[in-house]
């Protein structure tokens, strides 16, 4: 089986746009990716569609209604904070079945404002299970079951939020481009001891899309200059444990999708030289390096000690800024992550180039519960 | 590439059951289906949901949790009227690309009570173009069009309810097994003219499901005997015409959809021996007669008369019961299609058995916009 390639791609600068609507944000996105490629709507064979807040709506359609309505399949996904990435790998995966030569993946969403904008994304069963504990709550148990295993520091946790804020402040296209000292980190309202609130995602409005092409249409069009390679595309759910009757185990999923994702690009954690991962709080940036494999079990706080994480690290995390500081559109953040490594293997980042990256890889994970991760790969 | 299967399938019986909820109908149809070939969760490698009222709260996942959280990927899909269809379609390509060799599609919903149940699902854009023209306004314009342009009439028009309804009495899991002779459709309470409140779809609740399997693990699992075989599946969405500016072109996509899976399958109507199409009112089942190529255009009216598509005559039409009798649960119809249509290839179907079918159709349509056939044979 040939192979599948990312062939253009493209964000909005991510904010608030209350006078928009998700549609008018898709069409745009998807035009934006186009014109990075310099193919048409005429070109695209299928579209896949990811947003949560209007899931049953056929904004998929809505965005074509905008852009040309052609006719082709449209396929809308809706998969908690996976919900873009599920979008791309249909996408890629009806590529890789010889269905279509080259496929739209747009993922886009208007949040509602404050701490809880994204209700819902946990589903009601487990809403009403975890009861009162709400996303900040659960992801500062997470913080505080590691410091309680590891001894992680309130200042560790921190230090995520410090480098995701210095790292967006070379990303134009980020919702803030704001240096936020360690201490000025550290001292702002607290919401969940340890997250403070500029420990936790922004919720803002964004839209994202990526083109996918066959490697015959990605040659035929003239496009394999700019072509990054997907190597591998995993999905999971949350895996059983008894655990998983209280509160949602994305540690757990996350760990299922990277072994998945290693296994199917025949890789492993120290052949990655790039990661964006599942930012949503501080907390959780620390132990998705452990459940990534970028470090050891607990060695999580010493890898942002060390600016293991950090631009011109052995290993540098969340370029773009992150859920963090680039904010967290639910339906974008997904196909959002998948063009930043894009953009980075392409050498095309700028001021946050990570030199010589031939292997990125993008993580999602939503309480609900799905995660993706893919492993993408310089051409 | 080896061929894609249809291994195991079941619906509930549609009805009404608001003491329910979404996922445990959707877990009881699961199992329903798991054990129609007798495997378990444990040889599922992947979930596709349709599910459009409550589409972006983890439907899929929310089943898992409640008859296995075996980590496994779930996509959930939202596309209209053709919801269910689309999950099915989204597993059978992920089979096709060699993902998976066995999925589980499950479509579900519960509907809202009266002509409006699935409001929304026609996507705000279109509902604010056609204004006040709901559902039953533009399945009844669809019908006034056919008779100012073909001389159809209200009795044929009716002639669809009662020929459905009749073929509903065969199948017990049908909302309804009741006879409805002509006089009285026809003298039932006015909606929309031409159709009354018979020649309307039932709003159900209900759930079916389909397990798909790659042709190898349909032999090493010992299940060719049964398996009816994925000739060709299309999905489209409607394309460009200045009409579409106002209304709905569910004809284009559903002609566009036929004739892609014709193709896909190398075959032509005149192959086909029973079909499940999308009859939301009875007016749109004699349009879709000639969309999908049954007969010529301006026929569907005679084709009715002549009793064609009656149980026993040359090209049987929902011998289900179709949406108008056995009910019509968004999310469920998509899958409930393909249930029926394997059921009579398998030779399965009873007392509304279709003798000596070896090719079946299915056929959904949404305004949203979103239409999907598909094609099966018996191995």
């Amino acid at each position: 089986m040939s192979d599948v390639y990312v062939v253009g791609t493209d964000m909005i600068k991510f904010g608030r746009f209350p006078e928009r609507t998700v549609p008018s944000l898709g069409a745009e996105v998807a035009l934006m990716a186009l014109d990075d490629c310099g193919l048409t709507m005429q070109d695209v064979q299928a579209l896949y569609c990811g947003n949560l807040g209007e899931a049953g709506s056929g904004v998929g359609q809505r965005i074509l209604q905008l852009i040309g309505q052609t006719g082709i399949p449209v396929v809308n996904c809706a998969n908690a904070c996976a919900t873009g990435a599920t979008a791309f790998r249909e996408g890629y995966v009806a590529v890789k079945a010889n269905m279509y030569d080259v496929v739209l993946c747009v993922g886009v969403e208007q949040m509602g404002r404050g701490l809880l904008g994204g209700g819902g994304a946990a589903g009601v069963e487990t809403e009403g299970l975890i009861g009162s504990a709400t996303m900040p709550a659960v992801f500062a148990h997470v913080g505080m079951e590691h410091a309680r295993k590891y001894g992680t520091t309130f200042e560790q946790f921190a230090k995520v939020s410090v480098k995701n804020h210095h790292h967006s402040t070379f990303n134009p296209k980020a919702m803030y481009q704001i240096e936020t000292p360690l201490e000025v980190v550290m001292s702002s309202e607290m919401i969940s001891y340890p997250n403070t609130k500029l420990m936790c995602s922004v919720n803002v409005d964004g839209a994202a899309a990526a083109i996918i092409a066959s490697e015959s249409a990605a040659k035929r069009l003239g496009l394999m200059k700019r072509a990054v390679r997907i190597r591998a595309s995993a999905l999971t759910s949350d895996p059983y444990s008894p655990r998983n009757l209280v509160m949602p185990d994305f540690n757990g999923a996350t760990q299922l999708a990277a072994k998945t994702a290693y296994e199917q690009a025949g890789l492993g954690p120290h052949d990655v030289q790039l990661v964006e991962l599942h930012d949503c709080f501080a907390t959780a940036e620390i132990v998705h390096y452990e459940n990534l494999g970028l470090c050891g079990a607990g060695e999580g706080g010493r890898l942002i000690d060390e600016g293991a994480t950090t631009l011109g690290g052995r290993i540098p995390v969340n370029m773009s800024g992150g859920l963090l500081s680039k904010g967290h559109p639910i339906g974008a953040t997904g196909i959002a992550n998948l063009y930043e490594v894009t953009t980075q293997l392409r050498g095309e980042a700028g001021k946050r180039q990570v030199e010589g990256a031939r292997i990125g890889l993008t993580h999602v994970v939503g309480m609900g519960s799905s995660c993706a991760v893919h492993l993408l790969e310089k051409v």
